[in-house]
C-alpha cells in the first residue's frame, strides 16, 4: 500500500533525486492540490537564453500529477496518458510556480490542469494531463 | 543572423548548458529532422522508479525544435506555442531516441512532431509541437 | 473592415448557415467571453446513443472562437490553429451550453479554454484552442 | 455483443442519423485503419467561407474512433477521452478525406491519429485522439 497522503508526497519528492536535480520543490500540497516552485538557473535555458519549454512542461505535469496522486487510494496508482501545454510567456529567470489541480478524478482515468506562473504572476503556461488510474499489484 | 545550419545547431546543442545537463545530445540532424538521444540515469526516473514523463516531452519538444530551426532563414526564430504528447509505453532504462520531423514551416507557424522509443524500438510516446516563427531583430 | 463587436458577432451567427445546421445559438456573448447552447437531437448521437465527441467539440471551437472574435480590432481576423479537448462524462440528451473565454489576445496568437456542461451544470468537456490572428487585406 | 467487423461497422455509418446528417461516408475500412469522406456543402462554412475547425475535428474524431472500434472484441466497447487538431490548410470546397488509423489498442486505452486532406492531397489537419476502452454490460 502506497501512502498518497500530502505530507507523505511531499516528503518523497524531498528524497526523490529525479526532482531535486530538476530544481523542484513542493511548495503547497493539500487533496488535490500541488503547488511546484523552481528557481531557474543558466541550465533551465535554451539556445535563445529563454526557459526551456521541456522545464514549463516538466513543471506542470509533476504538479499535475501529484494533485492527483493525493486523491487516490493506496491500492491504485497513475501514469502520464497525456500532457497538453499551451506557452503564453517567455520568461528568463525569477522563481516559477506551477499550480496543479484535479479537475476529475475516477477509478479509471483523472484529469488536471495546471497554471505556470512566474514571480510577477504573470501566466506563463496553462497545462492539462490525463492519467490513467492502475490497480497496485501487491 | 543566427547560422540555423544542421552543423551549426548540433554544435550549438554540444555546447549548451541546458542540453548537457539533461542529457540529450544530437544523433542525427539534417533539414527537416533531429533525433535526439538520452541514456536514461536515475535522476531520469519518478517516484515509481521509471523515466518521468517530463523527460520524455522534453526530449520531444527538443527534437521537433531543433528539426523546425534547421528550416528557418537566419533572420527568423521560433519559439514553442503548444506542445501535446501522448504516453504509450514506461521505460526503465536504457537509450530513448526522440525522431523529430517538420510536418509544416511556414513564415509564421511552423508544425512537426516527434516518435520517441525505446532501445528495442517500442514506441514510447508521440509527441506534436507547433511554434511561432518570429523575425529576429538585430 | 469586419465588424467584431458582440452584437455584431450574435447576429452573424444567428444568420449562419453552418451555425443553423448545427443547432448552435449564442446565449451570452461580451468581449471576450461567448457562450454556446445546443439542444442535443437524436441527429447529433453517435451509434452508442450518446452526444458525438465531435458535437462537443465544435461547440467548445465555436465558443471559445467567437469569444476570441470580440478582442480583435476589425482589420484583423484568425484561424483556429490547434483545438484540444478532454471529454470528462457522456451526454445523452437536454441543453448544452459551451462557455468559451479568451485567456490571451495577441497581436498574432489568441488562446482561450471553454467548459462543455449539461443541464445539471455537469463538467461535460474542457477545451482549449490556440488561434493565428491574420491582418485582414481589403 | 456487438459486432465490431469493418464491414458492420460501415453498414451501422450508413444507418446512422448522425452521420448521414453530417454528411460523412465510410470510404474505406479494415482492422484498424478508416477512411471518412465528406463533400464541402455550404452548412460546413463558417462565417469566413472556409470548412469550420469543428467539421474537420469531427471527421478526424469518426475516423480514428472507427478505425479503434474495429480492434475492439464484442465484450468492449470505447469512448473519446481526448481529441487534439493541429490545422494546417483552410479548405474552401470539395471532397475531405479523414485518414484514420490505429497507433496502439489495449484492453483500458486506445490511440490513434487522423490525416485530414483535400482533393489536391493537401495536408488539411493532423489529429490524435484517446480512448478509454470499457467492457461492455449485458
Amino acid at each position: 500500500m502506497a501512502d498518497n497522503s500530502p505530507e507523505a508526497v511531499r516528503e518523497m519528492v524531498a528524497a526523490s533525486p529525479f526532482h531535486v536535480w530538476f530544481g523542484m520543490r513542493v511548495a503547497n500540497i493539500s487533496e488535490g492540490l500541488c503547488d511546484i516552485e523552481l528557481d531557474v538557473t543558466p541550465e533551465h535555458r535554451n539556445l535563445i537564453g529563454t526557459t526551456h519549454g521541456g522545464v514549463v512542461s516538466t513543471m506542470a505535469d509533476t504538479a499535475i500529477g501529484l494533485a492527483v496522486r493525493t486523491t487516490l487510494s493506496g491500492d491504485s496508482r497513475h501514469v502520464t496518458t497525456q500532457l497538453n501545454v499551451t506557452y503564453l510567456e517567455k520568461v528568463d529567470s525569477g522563481r516559477l510556480l506551477a499550480a496543479g489541480r484535479v479537475v476529475r478524478s475516477g477509478s479509471r482515468l483523472a484529469y488536471g490542469e495546471a497554471d505556470v506562473r512566474d514571480e510577477e504572476g504573470r501566466l506563463v503556461a496553462r497545462a492539462a494531463a490525463t492519467f490513467a488510474v492502475i490497480p497496485v499489484k501487491d
